[in-house]
């Protein structure tokens, strides 16, 4: 894009320190590039045109590009591809967009100490598929891990699919770079598996936001790569009978590597864009799988079916091979697209503790009949986190006023029930109100203490997580 | 104790308004109680005699000493069994010691949510006991489980022998109550395993070593118990062989339960002691356990196997039996008494990056002979965590001095190599002025600005830490 730049009122002074500053740096400033960097995935949500977008290179970049906004008070927005589900990254009106896609080297990969060292610009699926070329796995694998980036996945400390086995990003990271609000450089860790040396910023600063700092770089744990999944499909004639389902597999001792959920609703919209011939009249599915040794696995995926068969599952589909495991585990990963083909999808994202489930599910069936909304329902049953899809016709002009209503009344009754108003994706903006109603006042108040703390003035994605 | 209460200078205010406002609280003033609160078990500290020690049984009452304590300025010390090993929860000259022995008991233990809700007193053998008897597990073990308490591990993010598989104390905690700087009680989060909403005080607060905050609950994550644990003992002729074989069994893909090692003086006190007929010509001894299902144990513990002799293993031993697992398994838990047995002993703490273990092994026998003391090394071998016990005779009038300057060389070759001084121990004071050293001055710095926003007055545990 090289239309002309846009001499807003008040921009100038950012645009032109940045640009005498920092020379060689790329800076979009043409109204084209900055409208493209206002929205993140986020449907219904009131987003700001930045003033500039910037795509730094280096860490020493970034910290000029946060002393510059910081002695001009201009807010900091860090983001990745764009893709996260909470408004983290959205434009802020007049703020500095710091789009780290620039930074996305993968700067080691150490075999000998299980780590790989990274910049936020990477994306997911490239340092996954980089990492088993030497025969080693990172776990974090949120669904939209094809196109996210691990700064983002830090960001929101993700999950995905296969946390109910190896924990979210967080329990994946050992060290972060981080530029702070005050332009210094910290590093909060090394390769230690083990390092209790004062207070672990690295575990504060995932999950933050870009709110506490901006990462420039992380060091994050590998497994050697366990063997291909063995993946399995189960139908449920009632929520409950699913939710029983998920609990025997706990209490027979199973640890699937994946364990998620799809309501019936999903599963015909899955049904209808893959033609996969799923079982339509169960009220929920659930997908299994097993990253066990082979006779292991046979033998995991065995008592898992057991359990199911025992809390009423009525069908079940076992992968024979690869390629069919592969086709089967699409058909979750293609939940919400299979949902976006039937219009306007706002995603939502909550969690309840497990054994709640089927509580969760049946209020979901509930809210959508008093708001005469369709909401699909699926989600990673084994840790309790759900992702009801409120699905609206394209255009329909009460979309945005009956999300509100849906979101507050799924956000109650996932409290109610002792649970969060996300697991995965972040209060971002999206949920702001909500944090105070979750955590309570006093939690929030030592919140804003530590934001206070480390980010004076404020600059670094005000008006996100608090 | 009933002797009379010692009416030193300035701690009388803090005792008056405590018994005025607290009537019921079990508060000891005897001068020998204060005297048994002094110290924990780090060696050749200088610790201080708490003017009071109180035994509260509510959170109710901590709060209420927290405020009494802020008003007073007296500085706060929380403290558990007293086992720690970097003066976390030594006296303060003057301060008030809050024990949380008599907050001792398992509130709850939701089989359905695989999570138990613990007061910080509690003994961590007593509740790996009472998750057992129905069928569940709570991985983290220090070495001192039989002695230690919950809040203790809390409070250093404790670590222990199966934390190679299971992870650290945090990796277990959901959520925790929290009486804060001013008194206020919050809640941190609930039973659910994924939540992302605002920052995780929770990770924060774990591992700060009651700088922060006084843990007064938690939320624990457990497990469907595992089998019982295959033991294999294997013996390496020299330093490298068994890092090679460390080294291995990750490239392996194998996921071991338990990966400890052993050197050469360590194997030759526990034989003394336990006369177990170990090869004393050793240079080092890993024990490796599998958990697995019992014939994936066998199969991993055979493939360990192999890596082992891969890398140059002179002798294995495996356990036929869950009685002599046991047997062998005591051998690596009594490591360090069997030191304690030869004279007074100081017990370090270094991590490095799991390749590094060879590495800081040879720097430790080099400090060894520099200064002429015997160290006596074991630990974590599988990440990275070793314990070199510097064993003194007792009464040895060069011992503090010598540990001194000891503790600087192995800390030094620990961060030389990419570590850190302590992987599970804690800064707490033993080690404070490494802190800065290891983490940077800049680190350190926005650590501070976290402790003075959440403790304005500096009245939790001053001098901990930062």
């Amino acid at each position: 894009m090289t239309g002309p730049t846009e001499p807003t009122v008040g921009t100038g002074p950012l645009i032109d320190a940045i640009r005498a500053r920092l020379p060689e740096l790329r800076l979009l400033t043409d109204p084209v590039d900055r409208e493209s960097h206002r929205s993140d995935e986020t449907a219904y949500l009131h987003t700001g045109l930045p003033a500039a977008v910037a795509l730094p290179t280096t860490t020493a970049q970034v910290a000029e590009l946060v002393r510059i906004a910081g002695g001009l008070r201009v807010p900091v927005v860090p983001r990745g591809a764009g893709s996260g589900l909470s408004g983290g990254s959205a434009g802020i009106e007049g703020g500095l967009t710091i789009a780290f896609t620039a930074m996305d080297r993968i700067l080691e990969i150490d075999r000998e100490n299980l780590v790989a060292v990274v910049q936020p610009g990477v994306i997911n699926a490239r340092l996954k598929a980089a990492v088993a070329e030497v025969g080693l796995f990172y776990p974090p694998d949120p669904a939209s891990f094809e196109i996210c980036t691990i700064g983002g996945n830090l960001g929101t400390n993700a999950g995905g699919l296969c946390c109910v086995k190896y924990g979210q990003t967080r329990d994946s990271v050992l060290s972060l770079e981080v530029v702070m609000a005050d332009g210094t450089v910290i590093r909060t860790g090394g390769k230690n598996v083990k390092d209790v040396a004062g207070y672990s910023l690295t575990h504060l600063i995932v999950g933050s936001q870009g709110t506490l700092g901006l990462i420039t770089e992380a060091t994050v744990r590998l497994r050697p790569a366990p063997p291909p999944r063995s993946t399995m499909l189960v139908f449920f004639p009632t929520l409950e009978s699913a939710g029983a389902a998920v609990a025997g597999i706990a209490a027979a001792g199973l640890s699937p590597v994946t364990l998620e959920l799809m309501d019936r609703f999903t599963i015909g919209a899955v049904d209808d864009m893959h033609q996969l011939g799923l079982d339509r009249t169960a009220a929920a599915m659930l997908m299994l799988e097993s990253d066990m040794p082979a006779g292991a696995a046979a033998d995991e995926l065995e008592r898992a079916e057991v359990a199911c068969r025992a809390a009423g599952a009525t069908d079940v589909i076992r992968a024979a091979n690869e390629q069919e495991a592969d086709w089967l585990r699409q058909a979750r990963r293609a939940a919400h697209y299979a949902l976006e083909r039937l219009g306007e999808v706002r995603m939502e994202d909550i969690g309840v503790p497990r054994a709640r489930v089927p509580d969760m599910l049946r209020a979901i069936e509930r809210i959508a009949a008093k708001h005469e909304v369709r909401i699909g329902t699926f989600g990673h049953a084994g840790d309790g986190n759900l992702h009801p899809d409120l699905v609206f016709d394209r255009g329909d002009p009460r979309a945005e006023a009956v999300t509100k209503l849906v979101q507050a009344d799924l956000y109650r009754a996932a409290l109610d029930l002792g649970g969060t108003v996300t697991g995965e994706h972040g209060i971002g903006v999206a949920r702001r109100e909500w944090l105070e109603i979750q955590r309570g006042p006093d939690a929030v108040r030592f919140m804003r203490a530590i934001k206070a703390a480390l980010d004076p003035l404020g600059i670094l994605n005000p008006g996100r997580v608090i």
